[in-house]
């Protein structure tokens, strides 16, 4: 690293996977992080600033913002002073409007073109058992509905009965969710969407569930304390699938492993995209549009895991990205179709520095729930 | 509004409260929104436009931004000629990096100085029922942990016991939290912070409860579909309170209860937050710095909530803010010491416009638990 090299970040743990990445530090509120010849500096609020020095990473210093000023761009111009620094290099993401104010004070700003902290995208060991652990979570929130879904009943017109009411995506939901906080993760968006809902990917689903029609569960939680978030997707049905379900399934399911199995050192991130939607189209489970929205499978095969529920690597036709070791990511395919509903089925990959693929995800593979 | 006046934004419907609000859809990843002339347009993925369209507010014209390019310089450039629009206003937390390409492309930006969407401080009728629906959830919670430490004994040596185990925060939060998702909310980072912990505003609190010890309880779900936040805190103590947490305790009722008799139109927020001080002043919890780290009332009284669960106005010494009626906003004085820990009562208050005064919270007060 560049010893006169200087960068400026803006944020919240919560909302700034880089702060946090460098710091250690969550917040909900902003604070800013200057790193000045490769030691980090958090300047915080006497709100936080205790319980950032307990949290803060080895070597971070905690100050608190108010030695420096009371607006923000009087606490960075004051530090920039302390550190003889007039140049610093900001993410993509810097907030203009501050930009604007320390550039009319004098300091110069760059905005980063390379990742901001290359590191994050090769996880540490400690960094995968994180995610596990997440993953775990998430795992037993979907043991939790399928216990539901076996304890079930289907009525005669065909709604999912449990506890003597109609099972709802709303309920089915809050069970999961349940799960996954016991299991000392926080939910955040759980889809639970049936029937024709499936079609949509990110439909969160709600109202009464369907015997024999898909029910899509895609569980993403994330620690409170670390940061680092699972991620897993199941489809079931409840009672016995129609032929296109299962084929769709049966489809999906195919293109998944066949990925997985094609993971390397070196792999195409666009290629193994493409590789999923031969697989799929060679299963007669065809992409495109019609009448102005997507069928098919229209979204991407897959995206790291980490600090961020969606970061890089991105596996989709567009990317260009190669797998060189390291990485955390999802392998997802699915197909959506306005008559029928959706199938997704999303495994969590970890692919070793040596190469050898590791599948985070033990949540049982499964169509049918009697 | 200037005929001629265009707008730029881009978020996703979780960070970005500009965006939900203009446009009513809540999404993962970032999307284009663009209002021109009044009118709002969002661009959205293959992946989400099918969703997008179906929970737009009315007006908002949803199209897919495929038709405009694939990178977001190349999409929001492409939109912009179609509008024959080549200077748009944006907010502070526009990403520096797109805008520095933008600008690069031939479009003019320029930093609102205004608030982005000043009608979000004033609250509708059915902006307050959204709120007041999270608050509930979040009641449900604080009932949940109230019926748990009711149910909970006292070991000889003075931790929590509930179900034969010793109660921890990661417990009694985890029967909150569900309570709360019962409720229809998403619980988020609920803080359950036993006695010296509870020293810190923001520390959420983990390991084993203690009796005659505070146990500060921050409950602040978000409505999943609505987007809208509720905030409560209470705290309680497990058996007999000491005499200086059962002191606190009435002191930062008094702060608070004082403050919402004087709650009016035209109320100035700085003074409010200093009449708070005063108050607990008057009953000996000073604030301070000691050993660079502050101890009393060091937070601010109060914030807005809404969309987010951090916006204005802001309650603080600083604040240039006067109410002027539709804020919805939290009366949360809080007493902090190292030696024992801190008490917090926080309130939510809906001002309306003829200058009735509403709480919205309706959780009970009490400090101990038999």
């Amino acid at each position: 690293m560049n010893k006169n090299f200087a960068r400026l970040l803006i944020g919240s743990g919560e909302s700034s996977p880089e702060i946090r990445y460098l710091t250690g530090i969550s917040t909900p509120d902003d604070f800013i992080c200057l790193e000045y010849s490769g030691s980090v500096t958090a300047l915080m609020s006497k709100l936080e600033i205790s319980r950032a020095r307990q949290v803060a990473k080895p070597g971070v210093s905690v100050l608190p913002e108010s030695d420096y000023g009371t607006t923000r761009c009087e606490i960075i111009s004051k530090a920039a002073g302390t550190m003889k620094v007039k140049s610093f290099e900001v993410p993509p993401s810097f907030p203009l409007g501050i930009a604007e104010k320390l550039r009319a004070a004098g300091l110069t700003l760059t905005v980063s073109e390379r990742p901001f902290c290359p590191g994050r995208i090769s996880k540490t060991p400690e960094e995968v058992e994180l995610i596990t652990a997440s993953q775990r979570a998430g795992e037993a929130g979907f043991a939790r509905a399928v216990t539901v879904l076996q304890e079930a009943s289907i009525s005669n017109s065909g709604e999912i009965l449990w506890q003597n009411t109609p099972l709802t995506s709303e309920i089915l939901r809050a069970e999961i969710d349940c799960a996954i906080l016991k299991s000392g993760s926080l939910p955040t968006g759980t889809i639970c969407a049936g029937a024709i809902q499936s079609s949509q990917p990110h439909n969160c689903g709600s109202g009464k569930l369907y015997a024999a029609a898909p029910i899509v569960m895609d569980i993403f939680p994330r620690n409170p304390e670390s940061g680092y978030w699972g991620d897993l997707t199941r489809t079931v049905v409840k009672g016995k699938a129609p032929a296109i379900v299962k084929n769709a399934y049966l489809a999906v399911k195919d293109a998944r492993d066949t990925v997985k199995e094609n993971i390397s050192l070196g792999a195409d991130c666009a290629k193994l995209h493409k590789l999923a939607e031969k697989i799929l189209d060679k299963h007669r489970f065809f992409t495109g549009v019609s009448d102005g929205e997507p069928f098919g499978f229209f979204h991407g095969l897959g995206h790291g895991v980490g600090l961020e529920i969606h970061e890089a690597p991105r596996l989709s036709p567009r990317s260009t990205e190669k797998l060189s070791g390291g990485e955390v990511f999802t392998v997802e395919p699915g197909v959506y179709y306005r008559e029928w509903g959706g199938i997704r089925l999303e495994d969590l990959i970890y692919l070793a520095p040596d190469g050898t693929v590791n599948c985070l995800t033990e949540a049982p593979d499964f169509l049918e729930i009697d």
